[in-house]
């Protein structure tokens, strides 16, 4: 039990369900004197809205977060920080159906046989509702981020079966998808309209890349950066696989083709993804996820009730099409909070004044 | 720091480098009362000794695994278990060379970056070596998993590009690669033995089935068993992607093709990999891995020294094609790991006695 | 950094600061299916009210614990639980003296050192205020003691210099102390009043008994139920002293005075408090802390200020004589949450279908 | 379960029974490039032998340090650092009268309540012999210390009743006691052999002092240093209770006596024993445990056998009359691996290249 809670000295702790009083989250380790206010956190949390492209709702949740404590004078403390973010908006009435039946593809049925009994408002603490904390928490170690000039960025690269064919990061935030090919993410959103029609959804791939990591960061054997990450980004509830640099491409290549070759001037590839051994080698972060289609659709699907009777289920309501690109935040939040963590677990290797 | 422990409840911490005096693992949180032998350990442990196929190396790693704690007249007493492997066979002297210059592909550079010293002798911690504690302590993982009649296997589905057409789990146990296609298996032979000529390497991925896990285990929002199972496989060095159920094809299926009907008697496909929203829920949990090429090839490559100085460097001397087939018995180790400390968790929740 | 969370299977993380909007506790990993409500939190919170002695301050602080979140129809679901005591009657101005000066006894200039800025509105962080997100997670972790009947109970045996002759529990909620000697609790108050007059205070000693504890909780070698317990108690801020059983007065024992002799019908004697190598033995748990007499005194005392100058001090205002009886409660509250956590790791143990 | 693990980031794993193959410890977290070697453990494993004073048995245990990994060419490399003490001289068949029945004062009876199951020879982990690994783990932990000036040093204020009237820190290397009253050694010598002559066992005091511990360390609210100095200490086997500076005196003292006044040049007295809410404020950090007397003498006791039947027993061979002098430098030791945490926990806050 108990796993609410990660990182090891930058710690956060979420909490909350969907139809619940509100959802958030308290950072625990995050050093004192990082300045820190509800306006820095609020700009993150708004990429995590619903509205801004077809392939989301239109549901309005403002998602106003609140520090309760652990800045003072607009400066972290070095105690913790709790955010609250108050749940609105939720008439549960729409999920009443929903009760004693459970919806293919999601923890209904988990949750029920796990703890034997279930909050089904909402989809209670297995709702995406859920990632409104880690984004919080991951306002906080961008702030962290923010001054060893380390920057992470997370991008649409497939959607619907569109792939981008590029990465011109400099057109992410000219199209709803934050997709780095504007021709693609029109084909995205056409893609998106037609499946809307069908009753049905879509998955996709985001690539996150982080820039500025110093060389160093990571734990071996098991808390390596790219297993930690690996953990972060497939803990995101709709995340069904997660690479790094090559990723399931390696599994192709030759050694010759996928070693990166080392010249004074820095490495000359970037298969590895930016991590040797567990450990960043000084070049991008770079990583993807495999993002499953939203699993409430239209369309009528097979399931049982709680009594295991057979039974048919259309998921009616305002519901996205696809995870991305309000997932695209959340992934970002995640690695932020690895970076941020491992930082400081860094610092107690890597000090002069104490250790060389 | 410290990141060298795996686990919660059953945890193992391992230590060793690859020609030091040995390498080994302690196992705590191991429940008293399970039958457990040397020869329970050796007979897994042979499944990672080198010679098994073509892919491998020839060198005599007898990887003698020795109890020296925690087992009383044949049974666990619910003490810490040590398990240690001697060392042999290990003439450093063929890696002087590479005392001072940084081999691509492998962790010299980020070793010597982040510790600012490093045991070259063998690549020292980051060698494949290390996963010997791994495999010694899944071992034990898999005694507790026997008793829950929970099964794993893991096996090649691909190898230099060649794919397994088919998943015949009879035939794993009759080639050199486990691979469940034998016509494959041929060809992956053919594969390897030609890039070996060629003095390169190749990747592959392996595939990994967990047959009888009971529904439940797993625990949300962070520690959910996906997540676990992510950072556990992907802690294995050679390991750059991890993927569950439908994992990347996901991101390219329709939510209506995504989902797993249920019905009375199950789902209907297991697109999910056996885990929703985190938890396990009954059906065999299937994961895929993508292996690198072994970073160790004779093809001259370009990298530098200590110095930041350019030169090349070709890496003569016993090694392995491909990570694969050794691989597999790791990841076979992680996954028990991860499942068998989920077990103790979920006990915590799940007992009529206590709470319900 | 990050200790602010307390347990391994229970639990809690607590955060906010004596003037900010609030503090509060996120419980993770209670089991579900636990009945728990307000009432229940707020009859154990009640406890911790100034207003109860003398030798307490009269401020209203009506510690009002909301839930919210982890709680559905009356009964614990498994996820976590927040709860939250919003801050009332915080006029900060009294404090605005002591932003830049260090109150001896206090961690004012600790606080300083460690991080270099502090929220000295009320003591902040470090305030007692800080324990109401303690009694609210003991309140929880108690509702899975009384399902086990495991009761606890602490209670005043010195004040002042004036010590109980007797363990009479029967008395305790007759007076104001909570002292199991009627007469003696008279000579406390007697005692507090007197020094309440000469601007000074006193500290005292709390003894705590559990009961029904199951024999088997504990998890040796550095997670003894006697280690788990010093640091819980420890970490509350007036203690100065725990011992377990005998304590300090096994240190004057000969071994065959120490010994508790084992029968049929149990321990003849029970110096060792209940625990015998880390491990409880069915018979009550005993232990004693020494609290120190409140630090905020109005007699004047030397300081300095955060510039290192030496300045006087004069702590004026409604403060505690004593943390004695107020800290009755926190004591309880931080053994329910060792015990509630050594129920739950102990399960991982102990469970006849899965080991037996 | 898991309990054999102590620290966050400079973390020990022990080991190893009694009458097993032997002790150990994997220390991991220790920062690289500190110099270790095996003779600077050894200097520290020989204080813990038995046969430096009467209270101690004749026994040979040579205790024979050996490092396996983490140190290369004489340096910590920042690997896990596995350090070994073969079992020798175990005769077991003295303990087989011991194996069906439950010595009182020792943990047989709540090793078997718990487990089920127990390795009975020598007392297997509840042994004594389990310090060993403590102590191992805790010279490296004061190589990192040695670096900080900080030292450490444990004596004997108390024993058999006899108390030191004062502290002389330079005559307890001239006593076998290491007591700090030449006078007093030379009583508690008298005490020790006229209770030996009785076939029973003292208890008594030993005093901790911490010098040189910087201003900072400790992590509130639950890790603050008392906290986590109080579950070290505790974890020791004969240990009952512990007190921080004034301690249980701290109790009967009023506010105006208690608080330490703060000058320029630093406190005026020490009653705080070195640390304030729970942050060391850079003075000397004093603890005190009470040992309890050790539970094996040979007067006749009550006890029961495995079956519930009554029995006595009398313990015969070859034990130490006390705990003290052996356990001081377990004390020793286990302060040191709290203190070396907390460095290496404290780096994460307090570094300007980072964070100011």
């Amino acid at each position: 039990m108990s796993g609410n809670t990660f990182g090891t000295l930058f710690r956060i702790t979420t909490w909350g369900e969907s139809h619940g009083k509100g959802v958030g989250v308290v950072v625990d380790g995050c050093p004192p004197q990082i300045p820190l206010d509800e306006t820095i956190i609020q700009t993150m949390m708004d990429r995590r809205r619903p509205g801004g492209s077809v392939a989301s709702t239109n549901r309005k949740e403002p998602d106003k977060a609140v520090i309760l404590s652990g800045v003072f004078e607009g400066m972290t403390t070095g105690t913790p920080i709790m955010i609250m973010i108050h749940n609105k908006d939720a008439d549960s009435s729409a999920y009443k159906p929903y009760a004693d039946i459970f919806r293919p593809g999601h923890g209904d049925i988990t949750y029920q046989a796990k703890y034997g009994i279930r909050d089904w408002r909402g989809g209670g603490r297995s709702s995406a509702r859920e990632t409104a904390g880690r984004v919080a928490g991951g306002a906080v170690a961008k702030a962290i981020l923010d001054r060893e000039k380390i920057s992470i960025c997370a991008y649409t690269v497939e959607l619907g079966g569109v792939r981008a064919q590029k990465r011109d990061l400099s057109v992410i935030d000219s199209n709803p998808f934050y997709c780095p090919d504007a021709a693609a993410a029109l084909e995205m959103e056409q893609r998106v309209l037609e499946v809307k029609e069908q009753g049905d959804s879509v998955g996709g791939i985001v690539e996150i890349a982080a820039k500025g990591v110093p060389r160093g960061l990571g734990e071996p054997v098991f808390d390596k950066l790219d297993a930690e990450l690996a953990k972060a980004l497939m803990s995101i509830g709709a995340v069904k696989g997660v690479e790094i640099g090559a990723g399931f491409e390696a599994a192709r290549k030759l050694g010759s083709e996928n070693n990166d070759p080392i010249t004074p001037e820095g490495f000359l590839s970037n298969h590895s993804g930016g991590i040797l051994a567990g450990i960043s080698n000084g070049d991008n972060i770079v990583m993807r996820v495999a993002v499953k289609p939203i699993p409430s659709i239209a369309i009528e699907q097979k399931t049982i009730d709680r009594l295991g009777s057979p039974a048919s289920i259309s998921i009616k309501g305002r519901h996205d099409i696809s995870a991305i690109p309000r997932i695209n935040v959340v992934c970002e939040a995640m690695v932020s909070l690895v970076l941020a963590d491992h930082l400081l677990r860094n610092l107690s290797i890597n000090v002069p004044e104490y250790f060389r």
